[in-house]
């Protein structure tokens, strides 16, 4: 018997109820049921982004945001920094060249948290540098960039921060307003709990003010299009209505679980077990300093292709963890902790890896990572 | 007791088997199981499409498709025409507008369909235009805009012609390859049967050619992107994982139907009997030519606001249909035939309909359009 388990950062597990809560008959995108629910969607977002800004709602993947805060800030030729920690810091740069922007790459190496220091000499060097795009935390790597020093550097300033938070918001606290972040962007199925399909943008003060010089195209993404029509709860286009109920039901499921505090506590307690194990299995994290809660991403033992213990989950567990990606591949494993990912399903995803490590030839003692973990778990 | 029909020209009704193959639980984006479905839905897509070549996936409203067709063809300063014969036409030139490129604009009187030869007319006199953006059907009037024949004035020139089959698609037969159409977009929300969140945009080999000289920006919607990797059933960003499952639910579902000649011959005869109604009520169509089968938009009586009528339905019966847009508004009331919507849906609606005109005050004999449409059904 395979049960398939999901414990890949992305998309993540979805509960049952919100399957069927989505299952519900299709209403109107324009009848008052349904902009009473964008209403409440709209307020939602609020609480979890922790800010009175607009959220806006785009049918899209969170790469479809992402693309957002360069087509509704920039123009052409425009400067701004993209801090590159891996893959999805890279994708700042694709963006901002496609559309004829000038990045200003800031590159860190892979495992490692950017330096705020590094930022505001870019920034002091470079007067015309308009905006800052970072990951909260950077899927590839596992590790988090710190937000809340790099809003300290351009708090004040008219320099933008862009957040990419689709793996944190939910995770762990980003408060928006509390540490002053411009933009943070996000998706429905990472800690939301939601299948893809949502992409989230907060748009805050000096963002707002900075969109009405932009010259750079957009439709279908644009901002001021749906501020105007989102403040009266409508999608300037069609809205997948059903993501829409699962988000409400996400809402009051989060609310039962205790609330965002809570969740953040669970995915801690969830990231430091799993981490404990790594520890006893004698391995090392990836993430050489910030390595987030959201999830774990491990260096595969010498002599040990990662990609086969990815595959021994997927092919003989139906378990899916994450490879590493680009020039990690073959080097680490990645395993969620954000979402719909209970304390068992942590530790059979331990056990899993435990079974593959051994299966691949490495010495170590089986049930050590388990233990680890249990130890965690009692404790907390 | 009041349940919810839903018959307004999209989102339209989602099979409730469908809605329960979305709520399965999710499966990895990049697993093979999920590349394998994605392949299966290239398939039968093209199958829909009636084409060979590839059917791009986003996940977005139909409008991020139609955008796509200008971001990936055109480049600032390019003409092209905007066929404009309702709300939808005239979006073409808001998405040439935004990107920088010229649009020249073919007005067509509301109600009415464009001429294929004052397209030849104007390619004949500026040979500069590129490209020819149209809708199939215009859900703002009804009306089917001659495709076949605008293909005909394309076909062997360098222009593109673009055509917008959102509510067209599966409603009607719309050819591609047989009619030498170079990029068709559509959506899930019409005659597709499931909820909004996918679109999609067949290019053939004339736009693909016109792609490699395109400046315009694009990122999330690059077709050059996408067409590499969905080339091995991988979107470039993480797909709607439930959709997909929606739509292979579908295929099935079409097949078991009869196939797509059966679903076209269904949305006739329905679309017969309700226009059967109107005329029978002394009520005129607002498609004054080409009245498609997929919707029927009706001119509500002299002295009474359609909005009234659609009113009257959502409040006292839960009943959607829509109402008219922009010019439109208030002059007509639209209901559709296209999508999982059965005999029996249609004469509910004419019979609410008819509840409603009686209501407003309108002279005509009750049952007289139940009648109508009966009989077109018992004749079919």
């Amino acid at each position: 018997m395979k049960k398939v388990s999901l414990l890949a950062p992305g998309p993540t597990p979805v509960p049952p109820r919100t399957l069927l809560a989505m299952a519900q008959p299709l209403i109107h995108h324009r009848s008052s049921d349904f902009l009473e629910i964008f209403g409440k969607v709209r307020d939602g977002l609020k609480k979890i982004f922790k800010t009175d800004n607009d959220v806006l709602v785009f049918c899209s993947s969170g790469t479809g945001a992402m693309e957002s805060s360069v087509a509704n800030l920039l123009s052409p030729g425009d400067k701004a920094i993209a801090i590159r920690g891996g893959k999805f810091g890279e994708r700042w740069t694709e963006i901002l060249e496609a559309y004829g922007c000038v990045p200003v790459n800031l590159d860190v190496e892979w495992g490692y948290a950017v330096k705020p220091a590094d930022v505001a000499k870019l920034l002091a060097d470079d007067p015309e540098i308009k905006a800052v795009y970072v990951q909260a935390l950077e899927t590839s790597t596992g590790v988090s960039h710190p937000i809340k020093e790099l809003a300290e550097v351009t708090k004040g300033t008219d320099v933008v921060l862009v957040v990419d938070a689709v793996s944190a918001l939910a995770a762990y606290d980003i408060p928006s307003d509390e540490w002053d972040l411009d933009v943070v962007i996000s998706g429905s199925q990472k800690a939301l709990m939601l299948p893809p399909g949502l992409a989230f943008a907060s748009i805050g003060p000096k963002a707002k003010k900075m969109m009405e010089s932009s010259t750079c195209p957009k439709f279908y993404f644009s901002w001021a299009k749906e501020l105007k029509t989102q403040s009266i709860n409508k999608g300037a286009f069609t809205s997948p209505v059903p993501l829409f109920l699962g988000l409400l039901d996400i809402f009051a499921l989060i609310e039962e679980m205790g609330g965002l505090d809570t969740i953040y506590k669970e995915t801690e307690i969830k990231s430091k077990a799993f981490k404990a194990a790594v520890a006893a299995w004698g391995l090392e994290l990836f993430s050489k300093e910030n390595a987030s809660t959201g999830l774990t991403a491990v260096m595969a033992p010498e002599g040990i292709d990662a990609q086969d213990v990815v595959g021994w989950l997927k092919n003989k567990y139906a378990i899916f963890i994450a490879g590493g990606q680009a020039q990690a591949k073959g080097k680490i494993f990645r395993v969620a902790h954000m979402g719909f990912i209970s304390e068992f399903d942590t530790l059979q995803a331990i056990s899993a890896i435990e079974m593959a490590l051994a299966g691949l030839g490495y010495d170590f003692e089986m049930g050590s990572g388990v233990a680890a973990a249990q130890k965690v778990f009692e404790e907390a």
